[in-house]
């Protein structure tokens, strides 16, 4: 089996390194903080540069970019393979890639979706040059089942990324607010908790419903308005404020929505808002 | 069966007449535009106070509150129930309450939760006095089999409505906003769709989590720590940034994580920022 090398060994470092190990990848480790990998199945290095030097493919995954940087050593990796799990912008992804470049480093930029490593569940997306792919797509199946190659451009993986944080951290900032208010209306968590995954549940299907708007770029008003979504948000937002609550999330969502009104597209679906 | 009204036939008061003929309750109903309940079957009345005296429960089902009080005949509906599917907040719906119990009506604020009336997917909520849900619910339960009594505070539906109408709409801004940012990424919509069902298939079982952790009065950071999100958002934000598209929401929401962060949670679950 081809050995692989791991820089960083936060909670998803660790999960990689556990990942390439069990699947019988000799692995190599290395962390800046000393002793957080002397537990795993796997040979720790003493330099980043030594770890390197033990694999022709090395992972990192660490806290940002920044961190990216101020470990990789450009001249051991010349000649091999460097995937990036780090999460980034794409504009870092492609800086990375053109660094890499530079150096004579095969570089693939790659996300971890979901946060799960390894098995059907986890759901990592890889960009850049599809040779550096071909020639570890087999080690990185280690890393889960569904690997998604994205093309070309390094940024790709990012940018589905990033648009897909967007998403989440936008509703889980709605989550968490709705229950602040669902609290100062004198509901208790769990008897919320019940009604709030009915309402999150119905997202996916109205997902499908705005990629199906998108294409065909028509934006039927039949099922809820933009005009309405207005109404709804001064409901909420004045119940909100009647309670002392923070209401600047909401207020932004409700201008982007009044801004769509003035534009004349009161009587169209809230989808409509998915395009500029 | 009990004879039933309905006031307004926009497309949720249509829905609600349709539902009580088809479970044989004679239904009249009132529109302020003439012709809309010309196709149902049901008796149209002329005025609100002709339909109100058709039966001994009205419902009534209007754009806002004050289409609701521009509608309801006072004299008429005395020594009657009313029941009002409307949407609005907590406030109003005891405003309504009090306005009721001043003339004699037996007064119930109920919510639509997802605009579907009918069957076993409806699910709608009702608070109120229980004399008047007791004495009305085998006839409201034509409007779906999934009603709840949530207690005598006539604002406690609503309360629940707009709690969850602030999680469903702000998830909903960050959907159709996602679409912009990964159009933008050069992602098209069908591409990201199947991605983004992945991510917002992940709110239910946080939705349980951020019960867990409110009930428990506990916020554990080993699965993601509210530092962790705020260096997300930054990566995000930057990127929307870069495609000049709109970040006031986004912003919103890092700013609400950054005050976190200053209070002293930085190292606690993201759970935290749903209490105080
Ligand atoms: N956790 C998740 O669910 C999840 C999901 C998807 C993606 N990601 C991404 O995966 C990456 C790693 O996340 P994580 O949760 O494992 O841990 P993390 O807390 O984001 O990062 C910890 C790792 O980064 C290292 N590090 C931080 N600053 C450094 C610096 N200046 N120089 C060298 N190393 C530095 C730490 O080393 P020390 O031990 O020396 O501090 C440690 O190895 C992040 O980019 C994150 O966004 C995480
Ligand atoms: N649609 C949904 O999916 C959904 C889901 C849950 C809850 N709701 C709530 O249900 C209520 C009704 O919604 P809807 O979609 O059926 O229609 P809507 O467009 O919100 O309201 C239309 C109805 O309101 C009447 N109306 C408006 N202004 C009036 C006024 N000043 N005086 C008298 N009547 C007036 C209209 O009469 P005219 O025909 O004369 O204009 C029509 O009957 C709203 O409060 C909405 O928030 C809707």
């Amino acid at each position: 089996m081809t050995p692989v090398t791991v820089l960083g060994l936060g909670p998803m470092g660790r999960a990689l390194a556990t990942a390439f190990a069990a699947a019988s990848h000799p692995t190599t480790v290395w962390n800046r903080t000393p002793g957080k990998g002397d537990d795993l199945d796997a040979t720790v290095a003493d330099t980043a540069a030594d770890a390197i030097a033990a694999s022709p493919l090395t992972i990192v995954c660490v806290l940002d970019h920044e961190a990216v940087r101020s470990v990789l050593d450009a001249d051991a990796l010349t000649g091999r393979a460097l995937v990036n799990l780090t999460g980034g912008s794409p504009q870092q992804a492609r800086e990375m890639a053109a660094w890499a470049a530079g150096h004579g480093i095969g570089y693939l930029d790659g996300v971890l979706l979901n946060g799960i490593v390894g098995g059907p569940e986890a759901a990592l997306l890889f960009s850049g040059p599809y040779d550096v792919y071909q020639a570890h797509r087999i080690t990185l199946a280690a890393l889960g089942e569904n690997g998604t190659y994205l093309g070309e451009d390094p940024g790709r993986a990012a940018g589905f990324n990033v648009s897909l944080l967007d998403l989440f951290w936008t509703s889980m900032s709605g989550v968490v607010h709705a229950f602040r208010l669902g609290a100062a209306e004198n509901i208790a968590a769990t008897e919320f908790a019940g009604y709030a995954k009915v309402m999150a549940g119905l997202l996916p299907e109205l997902i499908d419903v705005v990629a199906e708007h998108v294409t065909a770029n028509h934006f039927p008003g039949d099922a809820s308005t933009i005009a309405s979504a207005a109404a709804i948000l001064d409901d909420v937002i004045t119940t909100v404020q009647a309670n002392g609550l923070d209401d600047s999330v909401l207020s932004a969502v409700r201008s982007a929505v009044r801004q769509a009104i003035d534009a004349g597209h009161g009587s169209a679906g809230f989808t409509r808002l998915a395009v500029p």
